[in-house]
């Protein structure tokens, strides 16, 4: 099947638009921010003007704006075959990519209470496009999707089971698709069949987090019923003492002002009082601030922690990865990461780890490693227009009866 | 030096008592609990007949009928030579037993907000034992001091780092006196030095905790700020996700009280909705009962989890250790436990596990194991004497002065 896919990524000021064509190339980017403000702008990544959108701020004025501007870059003369979201929370409703219908909206609006920032944003996304597409099958792609093989014992917390059944509390996870993306890569690398391949994946990004894939499935994951549970982040703070809440009640601080502290005053920035910026960061500690150092630690100090946490997860390591856009290029944070793990049996090489791992096709382990260590740049936008794409090829020509494909 | 040590565990509502000789042999423990209420009562240990004490149901009250009871049983005829205190918090002043003098106890009610059930219950303790030995030198043994050696990496959380200056708010550690405990006997059944034994020390009772020791000093720990972080307990929940407490205010339960069900309402009881006792609990999951099972499993998936975690701070491990009523007791958790964490390397052996060890002189790991595991009884209370009685002894021939012990 050939035409292009769009790829969507609705945020609650933001909007990501990628579009691909039949073999997954990447044609253009759209970025629009600030949305619903005087200052709301887009931008069309490779370009450097700016463009101005405050006339209609809107979701939906910014996406008919970014639209425009790819057809006089020869991309959308023809409408997608396909159009793929990112939706953040599908709770336990969905284990895989969905194609949208009325029912699948409202069960995005059912999970609306888990991701109350995310779900609606993303289903203004969803509204927009579909306006502006009116005939082109939209695709759902979940956050959640690939962390519902769990196991009970590791989604459940342990708290009163009736939080689990009447409110959904539970451990759900978040990237997913890049999860599933490293392992993908990570079994095309090794020459492995999905379903032989193991591995610890460690998303650092703006947020980050870690899953432990067993056999192709993911078992454990650091994020949980929200996203600010697990590794420190840029501004989050990741786990803490839950009895946090009632001592700082104590000093007069508010429930709903520490859990604002905890989203956007906490992680790199909150220890370092300097930035949320990984390379900022790291310049910053090079030139003596102490703080920014103590940040670095706390951060490579408690994701070693948590890969040795997966590391209970598995009985067998096909790989130890790192992706997003610290794990891809801080060779800083994953050699101090990996220092830590050495009754693991973990060693990185340094020559290897410094340039990424791009002569020795992603590897950065020692030869005295128990277990390989991969960097393999992620690709969500990749992940969403394949499943989207997948869908639309299965819903005409469904799995079970035998047609010869056109693609 | 002769006498008896008169060891004090004092809480908000109970009181339990302990004397050991100079060789520390146990001679006697007593327990009240109920105190302040009109179902005060108080026992001695061996003895079936409770002691009725709602006349004077003060921790003075329950603390003068107890020694009297033991002065009719021989033991504290003659004033003990030390009374060791077991004290909850130290916070960052104390990193060892301290000789108790009007500024130990301001810097104990200085403490007194990092742990305000506690504190204050353990000096109303040792004020009621100063009145009634006016004259014997207390010494404070704090539950806190022992991770006093965490590296600054391990002990802040990722908050905003004015949290830690104008709080406090950082990682202490509980169980100080049980994990020491298991150290130095680690290093005897392993025929070791203290400064080279390195363990990861399981504390499995009530209240469950967890401590990578390297070289003989604790590195990290599962508790927090307060008990109420880490590994999942009997009524407490160990680690949540922090978002719980907004997830929840929409829903309308207050951060109040959530964390009273936390602390109270969670763990094995919250999961199991049956009993927070493991006893109870297995024998619940035998009979069939489900949620019993998922708390079994929750218990032992979080705890191999931790042990995961652990790891990261160790570059050599001389034994897995497992203490506490638990972790003593129970065959089944440990075995469990260990079955996650093939990837270490670690492999118990049935038969040795099902005798606790007592055959093989606390060994319960198989050959196959990569280290050892050890099921080690905690003494808590011997800890607190020996403390106690060895500040007193420096106290009388300090270590820089040469002299002649008199023991």
């Amino acid at each position: 099947m050939k035409g292009t896919t769009l790829v969507v990524n609705c945020g609650s000021s933001s909007l990501k638009l990628a579009v691909f064509d039949h073999q997954y190339n990447r044609l253009i980017n759209g970025l629009a921010e600030r949305l619903g403000t005087p200052s709301a702008y887009a931008v069309i990544t490779g370009n450097k003007d700016t463009i101005d959108i405050s006339g209609d701020s809107t979701h939906r004025g910014a996406l008919a704006t970014l639209i425009k501007r790819f057809r006089k870059r020869n991309v959308l003369g023809l409408p997608p075959v396909a159009i793929g979201h990112r939706v953040v929370h599908g709770g336990e409703k969905f284990t895989d990519a969905a194609m949208i219908t009325p029912a699948v909206i409202e069960a995005i609006e059912a999970c609306a209470s888990l991701a109350p920032l995310h779900n609606p944003a993303n289903l203004t996304g969803i509204h927009a496009t579909g306006e502006l597409f009116p005939n082109v099958p939209q695709i759902a792609v979940f956050d959640t999707a690939f962390h519902q093989s769990l196991p009970e014992y590791a989604y459940l917390y342990a708290l009163p089971y009736e939080y689990y059944q009447q409110w959904g509390v539970r451990r759900y996870g978040f990237h997913g698709t890049s999860h599933s993306f490293m392992l993908a890569e990570t079994a095309r690398l090794l020459n492995k069949k999905l379903e032989n391949t193991s591995l610890i994946s460690a998303h650092l990004g703006n947020g980050c987090s870690i899953t432990a894939i067993a056999n192709g499935k993911s078992v454990d994951t650091s994020m949980g019923l929200t996203p600010l549970e697990g590794l420190v982040m840029g501004t989050r703070s990741g786990d803490i003492d839950p009895g946090l809440f009632d001592f700082l009640a104590g000093k007069g601080i508010s429930a709903e002002d520490l859990h604002h502290d905890l989203n956007h005053k906490s992680g790199l920035l909150g220890l370092s009082q300097q930035t949320n910026d990984m390379r900022t960061l790291v310049a910053s500690a090079d030139d003596g601030h102490r703080l920014s150092q103590v940040a670095i630690d706390v951060f490579c100090f408690k994701l070693a922690r948590y890969i040795g946490a997966m590391s209970s997860s598995l009985s067998t390591l096909d790989a130890l990865v790192f992706t997003g856009g610290i794990g891809e290029n801080s060779a800083r944070i994953r050699a101090r990461t990996v220092e830590h793990l050495s009754l693991l049996g973990l060693v990185i090489d340094s020559d290897s780890n410094l340039n990424h791992g791009r002569l020795r096709e992603h590897h950065i382990e020692h030869t005295n490693s128990r277990f390989p260590i991969l960097v393999i740049p992620t690709n969500e936008e990749l992940v969403i227009a394949n499943a989207a794409l997948e869908s639309v090829r299965n819903a005409i020509a469904p799995p079970q009866s035998i047609t010869t494909e056109t693609s």
